[in-house]
């Protein structure tokens, strides 16, 4: 399994990259600790992207195992997902952090994914799509008995990733979340990258 | 506590009501073992609704305990959840069932809650809304110690209910589920109703 392209996506940033249905590619924490919000979209209709509240329903689980798929709000499987070298801790659960998140924490002109996506987006032409919800690889949220949440760092080390296959032409994005305020990311964000897989 | 509107939601359709803020309401199961999609958007601007992935977060849970709010897709409380006249049982996990999910299950031409929201909307003046992910009273899913989701019929009796306010000028929207190709609903999907409050 040779590596055809590799995005390096330096911390607090994100990067889009067109992946033609059937591709394979890895979302590799370079450091350890690092969660990675992903998204993908239809590439000819960016308003069709992965949903978060259609896989739970398409799966029956609060996330897929390797094997199963991802699927879109209009319920096609776009990402499946191939391979987990990592504890095999992620979420889909949570919303992007965004610029209102952060001033909420007190903190003004942070860094955020939501913004990441849209200027990622904007890069490949388009501007303004939806933030959907994203795939928070190797986010570390419990849900609790009583259905409480309970946030812990991402238990990742160096090197570990997912694999993933693109079932429709798509728009990856991946942000290097700049979350730093909690425990998230060890309160340290590190880089992460894409690798197109051949 | 009296009532000063009643919306009656024939079983598989879905109504709107502009509620200003500070306003409370009831939505009620009239004979029980019913799911009700319920959606909420800010008055005056239809791209701000009540969000589920943004809610967890707030809240730090599955759904919100009474008391707690749910709040929109730009993290503003649009809905205090003030009483649970119910035996607590609520998602917030999936989507709305819409015209593919019927499709998928073999049905064509099914009555879903995505489209009862759309008329709702579209009669209120506003076509091409969302379609946020519902907050899906009464609805039961419980969630496995391993992530798997189970599917159960909605455990409410005959007039369970719970009461909103409404923290913004709103538009609410309730949709009695027309799922009737499982349990959810006992395979009997039955009326709803809205009452605005004193």
């Amino acid at each position: 399994m040779g590596v055809l392209e590799t995005i390096h996506v330096p911390a607090r940033e994100g990067r889009a990259v067109q992946v033609p249905a059937g591709s394979r590619f890895s979302v590799v924490d370079e450091e350890g600790g690092q969660v990675v919000d992903l998204f993908a979209f239809v590439a000819d209709d960016v308003s069709e992207y992965a949903s978060a509240a259609h896989t739970r329903i398409w799966v029956d689980r609060l996330f897929p195992r390797p094997g199963q798929s991802f699927v879109t709000n209009r319920r096609r499987p776009i990402l499946r997902f191939e391979q987990d070298d990592s504890p095999g801790v992620h979420d889909m659960l949570c919303a992007a952090c965004d610029e209102i998140r952060y001033r909420l924490l007190g903190a003004e002109d942070h860094a955020s994914c939501a913004a990441n996506l849209g200027r990622a987006m904007t890069a490949l032409g388009h501007p303004d799509v939806d933030v959907p919800q994203p795939i928070n690889l190797f986010m570390n949220v419990r849900v609790e008995p009583d259905g409480a949440l309970t946030w812990g760092p991402a238990p990742t080390r160096a090197g570990d990733r997912v694999i993933l296959r693109t079932e429709l032409d798509s728009i990856v994005v991946a942000s290097a979340c700049p979350q730093d305020l909690n425990e998230i990311n060890h309160f340290r964000p590190t880089p992460i990258r894409i690798e197109l897989l051949d």
